[in-house]
């Protein structure tokens, strides 16, 4: 199981680095930062909800694969956040802890509270369905430098969706209050999820170089259809939340999430710590 | 860095993993289990302690890299659990969810509050420096398994090492509020330090199995005040706090440390979930 391996002394294989991406004199313009942040926001957001299992989850297992998962969205919020900075000469850093609250961009089902396990594994599995349809075609954008985070970040996300589908079932043909619970969470979450496939602006301006959600639409829904089937799921019939362009309107939750991550930058802004 | 690797994509390197140590059949003796709790404790209680800074830490990299120590720990937590379970027939998951505090053998560092960041730091540089030292005397015990866990896990503390000495360096030498809050965190963790060089029960009784934890202490005080002092720390003249043995007597914040650990595995016991 990957979750026995050692978290920080991995042998370096991977191509690029956040590092590398600032060092490399790229520089984004303004609508492809627009969208690196689009992107990065919600890994970043996902994983602070995540990372909050770690201490609660059912098993001790489980404890650490939900920490990777949190710590895998956190590395490729980071390069996402450092390549949009560098159309603005701004630091990763800079993005994630001192934009407010209706500067940041994330999609409201990343936002929505973990709940009980049930409604996190649901949001798990739409969630990591969503982003592997969009990761496996951004690796083929014109754009070098999203093409290669999506290409390193899609390997990763591919493990997410095999979590999510196996505990989806394990909790789906488990125990009634089990599949009770899981159903619960699709209920909550699925007005969030028409959002995810919304071409918001900027994305039709950049042509080849971003992925139209909408253009994911029908694969993603018709696989995450068969995974609720699959689970013994039914499918919600809930209307979509009002509001979806990833700007003005947002979900409350946002700001005691980022209230909790922006404390301590704040305090010391421009520290050495 | 490793710290922008991806902490689900690791390709398998490592020897043994906890499910190896439960299906090896080999059993612990109740002597080497209950020492093998107190390794183990230990670890699990400061990686719930360090995940809660993930959405809290004062730059993005350095929430990855907590992250990672969290799950690390987590990780030797597991092995030394299962190890300890094969001698009672108790899981892994069992041990760390169905336990009662005064059950526990954590000591009383890795129970302390977080604190700020300078606190923080300061713990992981006692505690990865002692585990450093523990492990690599360990890798040579006459149990296999415990040999095997403590070599595994010995490569993974090095880098906790390198992390804490590194951030004491920063923060010590950076701002005069940074040398401060460090400075505090030294201070208030002190009396908890002679703790971790106790001989407690049943050690002595295990002889060449088990590392005398005051057959450290020369080494590891050396090692901890000269970073200290590279540091440009002062040496805390505090009296240990009071009571020692890593059983009767321990922190009134282990409750809620197990209290949130333990929720949700208590609501379901049993559960497939």
């Amino acid at each position: 199981m990957a979750s026995t391996e050692s978290a920080t002394t991995q042998s370096a294989g991977t191509a690029i680095t956040p590092e590398d991406i600032a060092a490399r004199g790229v520089k984004a313009d303004e609508d492809i930062a627009r969208y690196a942040l689009m992107l990065g926001d919600d890994s970043l957001i996902l994983a602070q909800r995540l990372g909050h299992w770690i201490s609660r989850a059912p098993e001790l297992e489980e404890d650490v694969a939900l920490g990777n998962i949190a710590l895998d969205l956190l590395g490729h919020a980071r390069f996402f956040l450092t390549y949009a900075g560098t159309a603005w000469d701004r630091s990763e850093d800079d993005l994630a802890y001192f934009r407010d609250e209706e500067q940041f961009r994330s999609c409201r089902l990343v936002e929505q509270e973990n709940g009980d396990f049930g409604r996190t594994i649901a949001r798990q599995l739409i969630f990591s369905y969503y982003q592997y349809e969009l990761y496996r075609r951004l690796a083929n954008s014109s754009d070098a430098t999203l093409a290669a985070i999506a290409a390193k970040a899609l390997k990763e996300v591919q493990y997410h969706q095999d979590h999510a589908t196996q505990w989806s079932l394990r909790l789906g043909h488990g125990t009634e209050e089990s599949a009770r619970r899981l159903q619960e969470g699709f209920d909550v979450l699925w007005p969030y999820v028409g959002e995810l496939f919304e071409d918001v602006e900027p994305i039709a301006a950049l042509g080849n170089r971003a992925v139209a959600p909408s253009s994911l639409r029908e694969d993603t829904m018709g696989r995450i259809v068969s995974a609720l089937e699959e689970a013994g799921m039914t499918v919600p019939d809930a209307k979509p939340a009002y509001g979806s362009d990833r700007t003005g309107r947002f979900s409350e939750q946002r700001g005691y999430i980022l209230a909790e991550m922006q404390v301590l930058a704040r305090q010391h802004p421009g520290a050495t710590w």
